[in-house]
């Protein structure tokens, strides 16, 4: 029974606790004739959807269609603004400045704003990217920069950050709402970082065990660290991957599974 | 005496004839550790700034500075999109489709606003560069796709076109306020359209002579063409450069010339 | 039975019949993490491999292992150099003056070599890419400029240009040894050059008439053009494809059809 | 009187100490319409230019011009490979690891290769920039990835690295011709490493100071580091810059102080 992936206790214990919960998966990652993600497939089991901004993926047309795409689907738009590489997808970090950072996201964020009014929608957040998120998730300064550049281009934004990261104190500082994302298929370190992708037992290859930790995440706040040790961690929003169909299947798997256990479901600017 | 250069008849003979102008100039180009153009001296002299938008030139650290400057000088702001082309700054025509320059304008103007409002300013106009202006210039399609694109994304934007060209036509059938264009330094053909640089003839380099064409262009909406025919002209707003000390120096003579003869510099949007 | 594709004369008639061909596939143009074509699949059955030198697709690690690959297959190699515009996979033209071209061609072959002499191999010959190949097959001027580039890089390559075209009238005019390359699924124009992508006749669909058509160019030095006339042509190699799985199937199909028609398939180099 | 500069004693005292330099200057740095650097007055006084390949600097045009200009001033000519950066030159570390830096450094060295053939020259040595350069001074698997990649591109190349470094370390390592590179401008750490740029006591502004520092580096083979200690080093190569007319004029009065003091002044490959 998917009901059983969760074997936690349901009563409210604490303000982390909750019974809904957001999805969200990186989108429109394509780049001119290069073909990447199943857009159309997981944009089916999401509630939202960060979309790259030219940077360090996507381009003018692809973020257009994948803007058109999420309004379609009723899934809600945010910008996934990184780093100016795209041969490297934005995952190595280039030693910004805080003020570069603040242009690099106000552009990115402006950019995609553009198609998000010129097709009738409106954009709820912004999750920062690859190197662009871990140093976020980090750095005080970085995160600062970040969420400055938000709430200068538009007050009214979610900012995703890493649960109990440096991003999401310091949306919180300048009056942003903030939704802690949490991963599904990642170990934690005991003081809330991911485990580095350099360690063996970075990823949770089970998606049982992987469904299971999301549900107790929700509903306890609690997570288990790689040591061991329990982590008090907040829960509003899921990363998901859509890059394969396996990823597509078990996203699917944990949507079940939120329903089996009373999770509702709901785009993060609802919540 | 700088009144002499116009020696016109001051009348109003129609509706193209006016005595106030708007002065525009490309700003914006530098790029990385690259600089180039006077911003902070041209600035001084004109009422509207198209500001280039991180494709053709510009970055986004030199895109937030230049609108910061524009601010302060009191310049009106618009965004200047171009191909996305560093290496021949925008100036080749890359067999573009109608959605594909649609997509182009949308994004470069998102990211120029998302500055703008960061600066607490107010987006004005909208100018495409290099092969984009010409090339809009007279493509009925492609004209249509760039004023669609700058309606969509907000339609109290001015959009900018060479004057009687199909850029201007396109911005009116599609609801928005245009600026015709005129260029002080430019010989013209009997259609209205710029004598190719490749032509001998086609920059005019005495600075009294360009001067005086542009008065009459202000004041009687007539111009002479490269044949000695006579052109009629709308001139709501004059390109000017700021590349070179000399071109600074021709926009101040400019001015002095419009003083001298009551004609009032007025940014575009205030006309 | 294979060799009943084939129906013409087998006596030789001319200069162009011949009885050996060589298959050349462009192939490294993965960029990124993007992946395209089934590089390791078509290696097993062409001769010459077209790389992608970092401009229009690939990148230095992706050309690193694609001429690794090629050697290890024992496939020639071949600098395939294109436009600087990864958005438009090099296919738009951009105006480029001949010097421009001579300068592009020269860096990325130079590129190319590099990687060839780190394996231990030998560079083979050139084929310039997309919009540079087709305006390089009818501007006399571009193709000289390409052919010079090539030749005073290196005047032992040999140059691949579509039959009958400028660019192979210049490589034999710079000293170059050429070879005139044919489209299997590609419908002609009586005056040599392919019919156009946007006419519904373009491209030849049935698998079976394609390797037809291919046999008799090798053979009888003849195809038919679309308006139903005889057109001499040459065919020292034909273009094959490698991005989707019927590309490689039919591949392997004309390997076949050479086979059953004692065509024998080298490399250009060796013919 | 220049000869006064250098105070020192004249007697040889070990392998290190000279009465023959080279001067060395980063060129070809101009970008499509971005010009920098006095590339024709530097030219006029140094012996070895190197020349950015089209990453964080140049352009194939550019690379061109310059291969040219150097070639007519009977200026030694090298590769400087850069990060594929240009919106901050190169400068900033990527996290890249030996594999990737490895396929960088051929793919650079290989296209200004091409130049220097096209052009009737010989390339002489490589010298890495920037953030590259920095690197490789420290890192030895860097530097390894670097010196391996000029000996297998081509093992009569000189790779120039800064004095006492792993990049001059592995260059021996693999074989290849190495030139020690000192920095007339900069000032050093015990360690050998140059003092940060962040510290205020990094440059040296005083252009004797500096003319005598560096002759004492050429003859001596010492130079007091930042603590007043003083440190061994070997100077094969001067760095010199270019950019600015006071860098010209320094590189200048550097000659003159040479020529003062015997120290011949000769290409690297030479010496």
């Amino acid at each position: 029974m998917i009901g059983e992936y969760y074997e936690g206790s349901p009563e409210k214990e604490g303000g982390s606790m909750a019974d809904r919960i957001d999805l969200n998966c990186d989108l429109g990652e394509s780049f001119g004739i290069y073909r990447i993600g199943r857009d159309t497939d997981v944009m089916d089991w999401i509630t939202s959807a960060n979309i790259a901004c030219g940077f360090h993926a996507g381009d003018p047309h692809v973020m257009h269609r994948t803007v058109q795409l999420a309004l379609e689907k009723g899934v809600a738009i945010g910008a996934h603004p990184g780093l100016p590489d795209r041969q490297w997808f934005g995952r190595r970090w280039m030693e910004l400045t805080p003020e570069e950072v603040f242009d690099l996201v106000v552009y990115q964020v402006g950019a995609l704003s553009a198609f998000v009014r010129v097709c009738g929608g409106e954009l709820q957040h912004v999750k920062p990217h690859g190197a662009l998120f871990n140093v976020a998730a980090v750095n005080g300064e970085i995160a600062r920069a970040v969420a400055e550049a938000v709430a200068r281009v538009d007050d009214h934004l979610i900012l995703f950050g890493l649960a109990g990261s440096e991003l999401v104190r310091a949306g919180r500082q300048v009056g942003l709402r903030v939704a802690e994302e949490v991963f599904a298929d990642r170990q934690y370190e005991p003081d809330g970082t991911l485990t580095p992708r350099t360690r063996p037992d970075a990823v949770i290859h089970d998606p049982d065990r992987a469904v299971a930790r999301v549900i107790r995440m929700i509903r306890e706040g609690k997570v288990t660290a790689a040591d061991g040790s329990e982590l008090d961690i907040r829960a509003d929003t899921v990363c998901v991957h859509g890059d394969q169909p396996e990823a597509v299947a078990f996203v699917r798997q944990l949507r079940q599974a939120f329903e089996a256990n009373r999770i509702q479901v709901k785009r993060v600017g609802e919540l």
